[in-house]
């Protein structure tokens, strides 16, 4: 992808020494600015942009606003060979949730099958990062986060009762990169809106409606709303799925550790730590099948898809996780894009934090 | 729901009783049919009616073809304390599929979650019913299954791949009835599909396509092609969500427990057996919250969906399993209702079975 002309191609060894620059003078303990800088980066070079460093402005209202606590004393609180909840005591949740994944991917390799949750946790930051680490140790990962507002709409509703929730899902293969699906529960991302009102464009009709339950395309008024549909879009289209998901991905991220689920707050708007969840679950394939079927199996479905016939000849079938492969392999070389205004915004947290401001332009 | 003009409301004792009947006159031991058709009458009471009764024809299609063994030898091939994989024998998938949730029940009661998978089966009916029986024991439940014909087209392609690969989800309330989302990863499931035809009725744009990826809206030639959308229709709106979870069932389903991936069913068109694969998933919420805690919660979340502003005031707001309330205490109170044509094909499979036609309508 061609940066944008506003944007600067910053190497990611400069965008995590800056995020833990920034992290460490909002007093985040240095193993967990390590690891949430590492996690957030992981995004950028995956190509998921809303995710990755540009969510420091973000996480710089949360601090200003008392909603994330950077002196978070992290721990496990119950656990069984199989099971495991963390309480994130208000920090953000990349940290926690590392911990809770690599928990799982432990007590996996042990008995086959793991489920850690985080209660008490706030963003988490790109949700395939996390499956993912599963699936570079030879296991499939699932997992899912509430977020800390509101914005998609229930079928028959009129008012926002769920975030985004996103769910990923993550499976090892061996010729082909793992299958990794990272996908919000709403038909479009909040990213997708910013991005859209970045590049002056309307958003296509069925991403977002207005009070009256009419179809909103303009972006700027579509996030000031934020009354955005469940994927699916419409009841006729399947909405009531994409809803019953979002459901699901509360469930098992917010009620099951015990974090507060979005529709309560939505009603009960309590200030402070925003009290988010998550859950990671781990599976040993190797419990099922001999040694390396399952991902000559994977492979073989991989191989299929790609090589399905082709709607336009031009534009290949892709697996997930395919365009991140190429978002990797192209930031890697060339530095991860940064706009313009991004760079600035970072710079000013920089100054105020106070700390180093260490990003410039790839040579 | 009234029922059609042409359907007679039976009760579904009966049908029970009619499809134990056949099943056994077909060759399935005693056990492992009034298993069968207690789940199969459950989706009928349930409203699913095209996973009920509707699919003994279907399946004795499958007999006459050879694609299924009534005579089968169910057995657990692979466990642990918290896995097992079974060996379906390439029979129907109802029995499998309740011997390995209600294994997944027990095995999470002692351990706090588990998962069971199967192989070597066939089609099982409504995945809700096998949920729900974890959210009847307090348990949550997670399920899926692979099917034995491809119709889902993935994003940028103009050939299926998967079939429409429901996911069922279910979770335990207190003062509410459970969370059951029953879902094909499909716009729409091929029930519908059938049931547009039945009444006459085009199915809305964005539900299937022709072989040039145009919108098809004449649900014969919608079915005769079986070209149906992935949940979100479009790329535009999100259908590349909808081919990543029916992927992810796929690879939970099939390749997991190491049953034949639809996909490479595709390209290799085996004959005889399906070999179809499922996955369920079990977790105790009492590993991670004080007893009560999470049904509480639950009932709390539900609560503010069901009283979320209306965008119509006399359309109420819905959770995932009520509509299928709804109609357990209708058709328990005035039966189920069956249309005259299927009554029929019922009656002809009777008497070539064959055994005893026992439906009547309701008095």
């Amino acid at each position: 992808m061609t940066p944008e002309p506003s944007s600067l191609r910053i190497p990611a060894e400069a965008l995590r020494r800056q995020i833990m620059l920034v992290l460490a003078a909002w007093g985040m303990a240095e193993d967990q600015a390590r690891i949430t800088a590492e996690r957030m980066v992981e995004a950028d070079l995956r190509g998921v942009d809303s995710h990755g460093i540009a969510n420091l402005p973000l996480y710089d209202e949360f601090r200003r606003g008392g909603h994330v606590n950077f002196r978070a004393n992290v721990r496990v609180v119950r656990e069984t060979p199989v099971t495991a909840l963390f309480d994130g005591d208000g920090g953000l949740g990349h940290y926690p949730s590392t911990l809770a994944i690599d928990l799982a991917i432990e007590k996996c390799a042990q008995a086959g099958l793991a489920l850690a949750v985080v209660r008490n946790s706030n963003h988490y930051g790109a949700a395939g990062v996390y499956v993912l680490r599963a699936a570079e140790k030879g296991f499939i990962g699932l997992c899912g986060t509430n977020t800390y507002k509101a914005s998609i709409v229930p079928t028959f509703a009129a008012e926002p009762m769920f975030g985004t929730n996103p769910l990923a899902f993550a499976a090892p293969a061996k010729r082909n990169p793992p299958f990794v699906l990272d996908m919000a529960t709403s038909t479009a991302a909040i990213g997708k809106f910013k991005l859209a009102l970045m590049h002056g464009k309307s958003v296509p009709e069925g991403w977002a409606v207005d009070e009256q339950g009419r179809p909103l395309t303009d972006p700027a008024r579509a996030i000031a709303l934020r009354l955005i549909t469940p994927l699916g879009g419409t009841r006729e289209l399947g909405s009531h799925k994409g809803y019953g998901l979002a459901a699901m991905v509360e469930i098992l991220s917010a009620i099951l550790p015990g974090a507060l689920a979005t529709p309560v707050r939505v009603r009960a708007s309590p200030a402070g730590l925003f009290d988010i969840g998550h859950f990671f679950l781990a599976i040993d394939p190797g419990c099922f099948r001999e040694k390396g079927a399952f991902e000559a199996d994977l492979d073989a479905m991989i191989d299929v898809l790609h090589a399905a016939r082709r709607a336009d000849p031009g534009q290949p079938v892709l697996v997930a996780g395919d365009p991140e492969i190429a978002e990797i392999e192209a930031r890697t070389r060339q530095g991860i894009p940064v706009p313009r205004p991004l760079l600035d915004a970072i710079r000013a947290i920089a100054e105020a934090a106070p700390c180093e401001f260490v990003l410039q332009a790839r040579g």
